[in-house]
């Protein structure tokens, strides 16, 4: 792939603009016979792909299956080997919690403590409510901790997110997690120099959080692990001079957009609402990354005839997605999610991109087996990002 | 490709079962129309293509013949561009020796001195008797030069090997042998710091050997080369946490499997041994690397109906070697060997891989040019490991 600081020398601003759809876990694998996309009725995904050239995306790898922030990443033009987001800033993207540069982010679970050794990991799997009662408890008692602000944000059952807001919060930190039971908490460790304060404040953390919970029965202590901060990561703004907006419903997909610079449009929780947003905002954007989710849902599922029903009530919605003045509109995933295996997977996505400057096919199916033969091949997913722009006409020639 | 350190963290213990089945130097180019694949008979082959995800793979880069060593490496999922094997290494192998840490080895030639100067390179290419002669004079000679044992094996006509073992022997040296004739022996020389002691044992072994053979009418005296001692290698069960078993017949492939950790499995010297070998023994592995050697040396013989007869001796096995309890089975090869060139070709090899989990295409037919069109298209050697484990489902997601 072409790196990203050579990128921006060739890019320019120009009126034109692009739509990239994200069809999250679109790619699947077949079950008698047929995939997902096979087996639904997508007369307008069909008549897509016969206008444009197609083919397959590997988001990090072959054989390698990426979770959600590789994935998109590298559909955002980034290496994904390069830029490695931690669990702790995904689980509060994924919670809704906007980073900054000062925060730092863990998850951590509920956890027993009996004299001294962790006896049960997960406290018992206590219900949500009770998480919600001990966070409580717990925001009250610690707002502070030497000038870091501490906000804790309750997750299902006996997990919650704790993000530390302050000057130099390196999360380059050993887990507090020995994952193992019959053993005591671990002492949370700088990796660099540079840890050194923020390891400080979280060891002071869990002491202040034991001693706050010694009374309840159950839930007396917390295993914290997937310290992270922010990725030092360009904006697209910066790559590509494109003005972006991220559509999309949930969490996780809004916090990915904005790692990369892009400004959020709020669209409500229904592929309904979401649309009615486009339509009404998408004008503001010469970038628009459109998000959806179902059909991963589906996937993970194990639920092929959900996923089927998931992709034709997307494609019903194709027509009015791609109805706006758009120069290149593509269509991909950012990993697929076979119904077969229940989880996101290594197989390639399908991509089909449609431009007036693209080499098209004879490619008239969307389908994962029907783009193996597609003019565009398998590329990686980091590559898509640089033939949208130039299919933009927005990169400038490199080299004399 | 992947890096192997990241793969380490990726990988994990499960009890699914991958053999992977090396078809030495099995692709080749078409004589009269047809290459010895497509000129051979093989409906066990055929099946197994019908059933499988096909393409083709490319050892080290495109365009480069790659000896056995990079060949192997890349099957065996490391990068072959970084892990080179020295000559020494690969000759100690081909003769059976196995090497450890404390083993440095060179090849030499039996050559001609005359007043100080080399007259001829290979001394008249000496019977291999007469090679075996001085090798036994020589090795009664010097056992041990300070400190350090060597060990000297007879090759053919002029050729031998030397094992160099003690502490500190670092393989980095220079040539002493210049290439040219009408030229004198060169001094062995340290390319760095840490091979000083090397360059000076070797060239007092020099000095000593052409002392012993110093009235000997043709052979008196020796070139050495490719001086190299065993590359620094992650082993297979720590990038993969794999039980690896290697059936194999000839040392050089024996020896490339134990330089990445397999153990060896005795599979006498003949195919229906190996397939004894591995019906016994097999199952007490979780990944089998099983080698067929004789496509290899019939393509190198320029012997196009010998490969062709090659292929359809190995189709007869197919049935019973797969017949055990496998995930995933991966038929390809670590390079070709076209009859029509007697010798190893850059050209792609064929892959085929048998998997509940992986995209199947329309391919039927075992053959270089039947796979061209098959899903898994053309990848590099060293992805094939990553596909195989992911296919096993040894792999964890990459990234949350």
């Amino acid at each position: 792939m072409f790196p990203e600081n050579t990128m921006m020398g060739l890019s320019e601003k120009t009126p034109s603009r692009i739509c990239m759809i994200v069809v999250d876990g679109l790619g699947g694998i077949p079950v008698k016979g047929k995939t997902e996309l096979e087996a639904a009725v997508c007369p307008n995904l069909d008549a897509f792909a016969k206008d444009s050239v197609c083919g397959r995306n590997v988001p990090v790898a072959l054989g390698i299956t990426p979770g959600s922030g590789p994935g998109h990443l590298a559909l955002f033009g980034y290496n994904p080997m390069t830029y490695q987001i931690g669990r702790g800033v995904l689980e509060a993207l994924g919670i809704g919690r906007e980073m900054t540069e000062f925060d730092m982010a863990s998850r951590a679970n509920f956890a027993t403590l009996k004299n001294g050794l962790i006896v049960d990991r997960r406290a018992g799997r206590i219900p949500t409510e009770e998480n919600e009662r001990l966070v409580k408890k717990l925001s009250e008692q610690i707002e502070e901790i030497d000038d870091v602000k501490v906000k804790i944000f309750p997750g299902k059952e006996h997990r919650f997110v704790v993000m530390f807001t302050g000057e130099n919060l390196s999360g380059d930190l050993s887990d507090a997690d020995p994952q193992k039971e019959g053993m005591p908490p671990l002492e949370c460790k700088s990796n660099s120099e540079s840890g050194s304060r923020a390891a400080r404040i979280v060891n002071a953390f869990i002491t202040k959080l034991t001693e706050t919970l010694k009374d309840e029965p159950v839930a007396n202590t917390a295993l914290m692990r997937g310290f992270a901060s922010l990725p030092d990561i360009p904006k697209m703004s910066e790559l590509y001079k494109l003005k972006c907006g991220a559509f999309a419903t949930y969490p996780m997909y809004k916090g990915l957009a904005s790692l990369v610079g892009m400004e959020i449009v709020d669209c409500g929780a229904t592929p309904e609402s979401q649309l009615k947003s486009l339509k009404k905002q998408g004008g503001n954007y010469d970038f628009i990354y459109y998000h959806y989710k179902y059909t991963d849902s589906r996937g993970e599922d194990r639920d092929f005839e959900g996923k089927v029903k998931a992709i034709e009530a997307f494609d019903k919605l194709l027509p009015e997605i791609i109805s706006q003045n758009f120069d290149v509109v593509c269509i991909t995933a950012d990993h697929s999610t076979p119904a077969k295996m229940g989880a996101h997977s290594w197989h390639p996505s399908p991509i089909a991109i449609k431009s007036k400057y693209e080499m098209t096919d004879d490619v008239s199916v969307f389908s994962e087996r029907a783009f193996e033969s597609g003019a565009l091949g398998r590329i990686w997913s980091a590559d898509i990002m640089p033939i949208l722009m130039a299919n933009a006409l927005k990169l400038k020639k490199f080299g004399a």
